[in-house]
């Protein structure tokens, strides 16, 4: 049983990290893969990758026009569309508030709120008829970040909560028709998440934010202990696109290798 | 992609209702099935349809002795278990408290605890080694009943809230080797949960309590406007047993068909 | 005993509605109350009523500039603040968003978001050293739209959502010198929070929307069968604001009269 | 203004711990208080320094025999009841399910199951006409062992999760007439919790376990950073059960120092 056998799956910041592996998985479920990614870099490579049988377009996810050139280019394309996975953010840097700079303050919020949170309600609005017609699926992206402190700074943990929020209240503006989910990770490898090009952070990726402190602290915290791969993040998404989801909608999936159950008091070392 | 292919499932209660549909999914994602049923006439009916490929076991999970007998069957059958899914449970009838005669109050409790949590308790320290032995996973079933009022009775409600937190501890204490998870279903078509012998209602059903009230009110409250079967509840069980969730432990799934998200002010007819 | 005898207490968004209501409360149990207000007419008329008592400020918790007078004003006057209450927000008038104009899209979210969430963390940042040096405390607004569907359109629930994460990290952020708890009211009586000027709705009052169903609906889901005042509000406020609490931080209280745990099957007529 | 001027407050498992901090502090509040508790002597030494004044009873909250002689004894003293608060519970001594033996399971089971569950229900059953007739309040005691791993072993665990759920459905059947509420504690100084009798462990007190790695843990986990006194809890409980708590019902207030909102990935030291 392929989950996503003949339908069409688009992965907006699908470009590369999180996006990428879960667009990788659809595509092995049957899916015909559609990828929307901002960086013309990373679009130019995984045209080269993955040859002219996938759409992968340039564009960004805060501006109408892209979206809709998007979805021309879909249904040009394929005539149709089944599921919308948003795996598209920003990180924040994981700096303090107090050590957030008064004056950038407006510019940082605006930034990782129009990627992380407005982002999602554009694709929401541009392509839910898409959605619609073949009793299709959103699956959005939030965090840990979302249920408790320390999953990264003020603004990124606060845009993970509204995204939160967006799923309760997407998947009752959507039903019948659109089922409509997230998934929360907690700490993925290699996470391509860029930081804040307000605080001049945009070079910097969430998985360098300290590395070697965070990969053994997420080794020692989580249950599992293991650092998960985007890939390992496909089956999740790849089940909450398909029509074989009957009963799930307005719920996020805790994916976290148990960090939000981590120990207290013992070690289980 | 076949989820479970190779694996030994045993679902616990499996011999109708909810249990019984996700087992046969199981199968159907390539699992060599066991169940194991307290109901005598069931196991009998079972295991003429099934016929002798599959072990279909009476035995209450209340009883250690019962479980380590199944458990002896597992490993002489199969020589392994890969994944234990507890569906067994039974409803309090909706009774309200103050309605439910103070001289029943003992027996009402440990009925529907023994069986709705205890079973899970114990199944989870016989059958751990052999979960452990490869790397397995463990999913029990609680209800939306934990999340919000009205999922049933009182006594009901509190075992469901247990089960929720039983799986955080137990995905904690069986970390990194066995995952655990729960699954919260809303309401289920043909149910058979049987209500509680202590109130001498064991002969009636949970879908009987008030059927067409119940059937038209979760039409109409549910976002996705359907009652799932059994079957359709089988995709979220059959993922958290195999070995492509290698990340979510400790978490538990509301499949609700977005009850918990259902309308306040407006009426979406 | 007096829970805020002797302290200060700021609340921004009070000129009105909940804020005021809250303020007033705080009062009672003996705070010197600063009221922040966004409104002049609000502002004007609640000088005249206060008398010169009490500070009341006309600012805009989305400006930096109006949060310095604020501050400064503060110290002149008081010479210390012992917490900060925030109680200002806009509502977006339940416009479902397949029914708001694209291209208003923009200016709806940055101005429901600079208001509901950026004048909270504004507000942290600019005030934190006067808290902290009181080992003060904060408490912001959310509502129940955090926590389930048909609170409010997609924005407001999104914000929502935002200010429930960001509790858990101002508490992580300003720990252990200040607490920072949420409060998440359901419905409340003559609620004064205004439409988006964004899609010409900054006439209408959420208890404008629509008033008399608002009403009904509100009495007869929720278990206590009431639609509380903003004063209600107060003692909750006034316990998280004092030093009586040593205990909860980054914590939200769910102040709804029992909407989350309201019947599905049953009708308690 | 004294929350519970003129009230009748009971408070079961009062005799020591939290139930006794609790129990002074609503006397501090204008209360009458009386006093359940199971342990003889505690009783007895409370009654000598409480003086004739305070009704103090020895009494099982899981016999309903013992729960009517205490309606009875409050119906002659004070010809009525305001609010019940529920403090009694057993800790399970942290032993792991798998270093529990098989042969304890039950009895395990139900020894805490009874007194942390249905010792709840029972004085719900029997005191809820009390209630009634004052508009009165129940605040039932779980703990952040409902929401996360680590905080108990799996039995203790478990029955924190069904007074969490429990809470919810209390507040919808007692409603409009009784809210019910319930609080979260995490670690409480000097906690007089006793371990379980069926596993030899009924000497030891949750506060013992491991005392120093205890105290230095909840020390640097937890966001305030200090283990909080019985007493500390009470203004909750007081607020809770007090008629100015007009709005809250079926919630559960979770006072645990931020401890579910610890650090991840920083240490602040």
């Amino acid at each position: 049983m392929q989950l996503l056998n003949g339908d069409v799956v688009l992965v907006t910041g699908g470009g590369s990290g999180l996006g990428l592996g879960v667009a990788r998985h659809c595509r092995a479920e049957g899916a015909e893969i559609v990828i929307l990614d901002v960086s013309t870099e990373k679009v130019r490579q995984l045209k080269e990758e993955l040859g002219p049988e996938v759409l992968v377009m340039q564009g960004d996810v805060t501006k109408v026009d892209d979206l809709q050139a998007c979805r021309a280019a879909i249904l040009e394309r394929h005539g149709k569309l089944n599921a919308l996975i948003g795996a598209q953010g920003i990180f924040d840097g994981n700096v303090p508030l107090l050590q957030t700079p008064v004056d950038r303050m407006d510019g940082l919020f605006d930034e990782i709120f129009h990627v992380n949170v407005k982002g999602y309600l554009l694709s929401a609005r541009i392509f839910f008829d898409l959605l619609q017609a073949n009793n299709g699926a959103m699956v959005l992206t939030t965090s840990t970040a979302a249920y408790a402190a320390d999953g990264g700074g003020v603004v990124y943990t606060a845009t993970k909560g509204a995204v939160r929020s967006l799923v309760n209240q997407l998947a009752f503006e959507f039903a019948p028709d659109v089922r409509v989910n997230g998934v929360a990770p907690a700490g993925i490898a290699n996470s391509q998440l860029r930081g804040p090009r307000s605080l001049g952070l945009d070079e910097q990726k969430q998985s360098d934010i300290p590395k070697d402190a965070f990969l053994s602290m997420f080794r020692s915290l989580s249950l599992l202990q293991d650092l998960p791969t985007p890939e390992d993040h496909g089956p999740i998404y790849a089940f909450l696109a398909s029509r074989y989801n009957k009963i799930m909608t307005g719920q996020t999936v805790v994916a976290d290798q148990g960090l939000l159950n981590r120990p207290v008091l013992h070690s289980r070392g």
